[in-house]
């Protein structure tokens, strides 16, 4: 059942776990140095389809699919889905999991989805409200340049600090009883807001909202950071996580030789022009359901806090004059002993 | 602690209860049969923002205001806030509900938000992940007029099937040991999708996920129509009410005297020129969070279904050829004896 520990966390003591996850990626992040550990790597990123809307779609349903798959699971044993993406309304989810039958609670956490749908996936697990949940999310980078930025066909420039949008979905089938890896913790974040407005800066507007859910969690648990084997951001790029090791300082918990960011690992900055890094929904999905839990499961890694981070803003948002507010969602996962 | 009931239903047994309400609407809402009911009505819908978009998240932020304010709690004793809206990205509920500091989990459901954002709130709270949470959402006229169709400047015509979006928000406070309403169970849908494709009739697209989620929970709870005071879908208006009594004749469930819709209610449809009723994610919000919870503090009705309902479609989505999908979640209501 859960329980609350501190003032931000909740502890899940009936040890929900992962029984399957998977990941599937575009043409570059397969290039990229994770290329081996995703589950497919679609050469053609139209996936076939005659939109880049529906191309996402399709990745989530292949995403799910393929998670199900692994943990030998059928749809009709998933009580709830909680899924969502960067498109308007959530489209990418509603249309790529139309056709499951299962029912679905859509979620918007901007990148910070992954995190966001697995904790709400592991509570109601744990509090008997489901025996079985699954969390699913993505990013398409022609989806999301056409949404928030420009069109592919305008050619726009990108300043050094914008990150690339992840082609890439990611889902976690959370039940009781698996042998791999658990949810121990979930920390949700509240919005933070230090006035950044550049959307091409977002790592600079995740960058707060990613040390308040850290600091929290930490300051909760009795914790420190080198008590985990990995503490990896969502999607923080080099200028967000540079900035969080900042401010994590100087709340005085420095992060050390275990930080790293998801958008920092998913390409090689020096061969791969993705200028600040990854970003996107799909960024931290692809990582954790690919590279970490493929990690926690080989008993490389047993004690992981993963922290996926939103910015909350809308091209009407920005055009209005709004700063981008922030969010940081915190799983702590944890592989059980053989 | 919550219990599975049946296939999709879900039995909170834990008691969450309804500690506050509240529901603030724009002046055509104000001038309808509930005018009375609502906790403000601003006769200026700009609120006195600069754009339609700020107006909404101000609404937001007044309703949960007097939401806590009725409850006499106060936002740093919210463990949780769940909200959401129509606007792209949710951004009525970012930048109204920011500088609470409540950790806070974005939802999106299109028109169905009051209904899951007061299912997880409950589901949160009797499970113990939780002791307070609140539910947010809101719909305005305006600004759904420019995303999902013209901007208002346009003067484009609507046809008879068009619903007109509510003007208003609504919040709820739900903790344990209130004395008025209960929420004794949660039905979340799934995805129904019958091929409806005119985004002028969405009543239509999203009555047959109505007609599912109401034979869900009553197959689950074996329970029949007339075993309640009141069954209330959200917003599916003339065109889509008419729609689901015939569904559900034919599920076996006939519809009786006590079933009506929020979208019906909200308007004087002879006097105020609102073609088919009120839709919007405000419209169920605030119905819910004036009339419905009002008479049932006051004794008026004790057992009530709640069933909002969502298009899932975004123009994006509609532009590309595809249908809109529906969705519905249920919330059973009982007023506690005295």
């Amino acid at each position: 059942m859960p329980e609350r520990k501190g003032q931000y966390t909740v502890m899940l003591s009936g040890r929900p776990t992962i029984l399957g996850f998977a990941s599937v990626v575009g043409k570059r992040e397969g290039e990229g140095p994770l290329g081996r550990g995703f589950d497919m790597v679609f050469e053609d990123t139209t996936l076939g389809e005659k939109s880049w809307e529906k191309a996402e779609s399709a990745m989530q349903r292949e995403a799910f699919t393929r998670a199900l798959n692994k943990a030998e699971i059928s749809p009709s044993q998933v009580n709830y889905l909680f899924a969502g993406d960067l498109l308007n309304q959530n489209i990418a989810s509603t249309f790529g999991l139309r056709e499951f039958g299962v029912p679905i609670l859509g979620q918007f956490g901007a990148c910070s989805t992954m995190a966001q749908t697995l904790s709400l996936a592991a509570i109601f697990v744990d509090s008997g409200a489901a025996d079985i949940c699954g969390a699913v999310t993505s990013s398409h980078f022609c989806s999301a340049e056409r949404q928030f930025r420009f069109p592919l066909e305008y050619g726009g420039q990108r300043p050094p600090t914008a990150q690339w949008t992840v082609t890439g979905a990611g889902s976690i089938i959370v039940g009781l009883g698996g042998s791999g890896v658990r949810i121990a913790d979930v920390t949700i974040g509240y919005i933070t807001d230090l006035g950044i407005t550049d959307s091409n800066n977002m790592g600079a507007a995740m960058a707060p909202a990613a040390a308040e859910t850290i600091a929290a969690y930490l300051k909760d648990a009795a914790a420190k950071p080198d008590d985990f084997d990995l503490i990896v951001t969502g999607d923080l790029g080099s200028v967000g996580s540079d900035l969080l090791r900042q401010l994590m300082e100087r709340k005085g918990y420095p992060l050390g030789g275990n930080y790293t960011d998801c958008g920092l690992l998913i390409y090689d900055r020096d061969k791969q022009d993705v200028h600040a890094g990854g970003s996107g929904c799909g960024c931290s999905a692809a990582v954790l359901c690919s590279y970490i839990l493929g990690k926690m499961g080989a008993g490389e890694l047993k004690n992981v806090l993963f922290i996926a981070t939103g910015a909350l803003m809308s091209p009407t948002s920005t055009q209005q004059g709004e700063s981008i507010p922030g969010i940081a969602h915190l799983v702590h996962l944890v592989a059980m002993e053989p």
